[in-house]
């Protein structure tokens, strides 16, 4: 497929522009296009720019609020629970974060339901917010219903991610950054575009049979839990904390009615909760043991790990190896997008008088 | 398989004074019984009685203290850290979830990692201490290596599994407890036992390969991660997630260093940190909304999922229905013993003059 490479800076500034004609305050555009962006950098295309006309659409639907007042409405010294306004989760997350990090100074952790929210771009991106602070963070999200729970014919869960950052020493901090399915909704569209069969185990049909149909889920299927045949229970109960944490103790929705990103799908008519929920953790390292002793220790996990006996042609890596690696590549020789992306982002472009490049 | 049915206070008799004669203190013999038991009442046969002979090895080779002095050696308003004294998990465990759960009354949230214990029975048992008093509870530790990380031929992890329990309204409770393993090792012992094949990706073999053989692990292979051919990366992560909480964050061993369970293996002559190591949290569920509303919405959620379209034949449980179920049924019809297990457990009543029954 025919890719076009634009410079990280580049693809900033566009969307940027976007997000502040959009209506958005100066920061909370320069907030919103590091969050975004940071899916494109660590290689994870399908929450990057690629979404952006999903955001302006959400916007143009009058499902985002461009300037949100986002604030605290219930609190404790280690915890507190935020009121998105309906803003973009982009916004919204780093915001709830700095609350935690701002709580685990003082408390020595702290713990942020965020409800009334909108999809955040990459978890992996809030919970690195704790680490230039020796701390420990954990960003989780609830998101639309696309995965069937075990022996499930119905569509319950989102992906709802897991984020954990680790500050190490000399060593690259450990990140780990999964959604609680087998595979993400990205790399099932990857497939349709390649029109390639799935991997067993990723989705089911309609019959709630595992399907290797790279539309199995638009067509009545779904994503299946984490886990694999015999294991998906855990994936599904992974995912189920998620939901519950993120969407039931925030006050956001959950389940089947968190709100769709796509906005021609309609908004549930039966709400149980206020938009979309996320949940965020920060915990200073030292509130447990020195922060040195904590990260020459994390250094010594890494590199035994990593000097693991391997199978013939692979390695051992570290959670977020890959994504690092990756963002070392893309800040260098820039970020490669598919042409059917660039065409989607000339188009919102033009919708604002912005132009791509 | 033949099996005798004992009564859960006939089991707890004998435990109980096992764990007395032990050199426990009456409390903590309470305490250590009913940490144990709770793996039988709700089906996790593998880590009940059928290990108390484990447990009595190793206090016999001076690896476990029957009379630790738990202790907090660090703390923060929201967190503490503390040393196990070499004490038996099944009793360092509780009293340092209890520390959780009174940081918890006045910072919101309470987090206790803990160093210098032993294996504490089912993660499970652990983390619904926090249920009665409508807190969310959560408990990790490690354990001995017997998973290879994706693509490693060395075992470095433990089956490190994770449980959450949150409290319902009118539902049971949510309580989700799992190994980060595809299969728990318990259930490559009843492999073993009926000499029947593994599913796939449960094991390796010593080359890495996928293996069905049910003495794989035990012949230089190892478990695999949860998450299957595509998605172990993601059962890896999890499971070194809780390694580090459990282990580097507490000062305890960690990967390969964490001791062995079975006192005929060596300990590692170059330990990293002290004993096993296990990490608590709880939150208080109104440090971010009232309970009642966060129970009535659990409750929804519950009945929600319960409710799902199934495939023909089967229906979506909850986290936690299968326990709940098999404690109703043992709790009024005993708990069943394989005679390997009973003749085990008479051979460790001798052994103190205690009778089993």
């Amino acid at each position: 497929m025919t890719t076009t490479t634009f410079a990280y800076h580049q693809l900033f500034a566009f969307a940027e522009r976007v997000f502040l004609a959009m209506g958005c305050p100066e920061a909370d555009a320069t907030l919103a296009t590091e969050a975004l962006l940071a899916a494109d950098l660590r290689g994870v295309d399908s929450h990057g720019v690629a979404r952006l006309s999903g955001y302006v659409r959400l916007w143009e639907a009058g499902r985002i609020n461009a300037r949100p007042r986002v604030g605290i409405v219930h609190e404790t010294p280690s915890t507190a629970t935020v009121d998105g306004d309906g803003g973009l989760g982009l916004v919204v997350g780093p915001r709830a974060m700095r609350i935690a990090l701002q709580k685990a100074e003082v408390a020595g952790t702290g713990w942020v339901a965020v409800r009334n929210s909108n999809h955040f771009g990459i978890a992996g991106y809030h919970a690195m917010l704790a680490l230039a602070q020796d701390m420990i963070g954990i960003a989780l999200t609830n998101a639309s219903p696309l995965v069937a729970p075990t022996h499930s014919l119905d569509r319950l869960l989102g992906t709802n991610p897991i984020a954990v950052a680790m500050p190490a020493g000399e060593q690259p901090d450990f990140v780990l950054d999964m959604a609680t399915t087998t595979a993400a909704n990205g790399k099932l569209e990857i497939a349709q575009r390649q029109n390639k069969p799935l991997p067993e185990g990723w989705a089911q049909d309609a019959e709630g049979q595992s399907s290797t149909d790279a539309n199995a889920v638009k067509n009545g299927g779904a994503l299946r839990p984490l886990g694999g045949a015999t294991g998906s229970h855990k994936g599904y109960g992974l995912g189920a904390v998620v939901d519950i944490l993120s969407g039931v103790l925030s006050g956001a929705n959950y389940g089947p009615w968190v709100p769709p990103f796509v906005a021609f799908l309609p908004l549930p008519t039966d709400p149980v909760g206020q938009g979309l929920g996320h949940f965020f953790g920060a915990m200073r390292v030292d509130a447990f043991r020195p922060a040195d002793e904590f990260k020459a220790h994390l250094d010594n996990w890494i590199t035994t790990f990593r000097a693991a006996k391997a199978v013939p042609g692979e390695r051992v890596l570290i959670p977020g190896d890959p994504e690092r690696e990756t963002a070392a590549t893309r800040l260098l020789d820039g970020i490669p997008l598919l042409e059917a992306v660039v065409r989607d982002l000339e188009a919102t472009g033009a919708k604002f008088g912005v132009k791509l490049g």
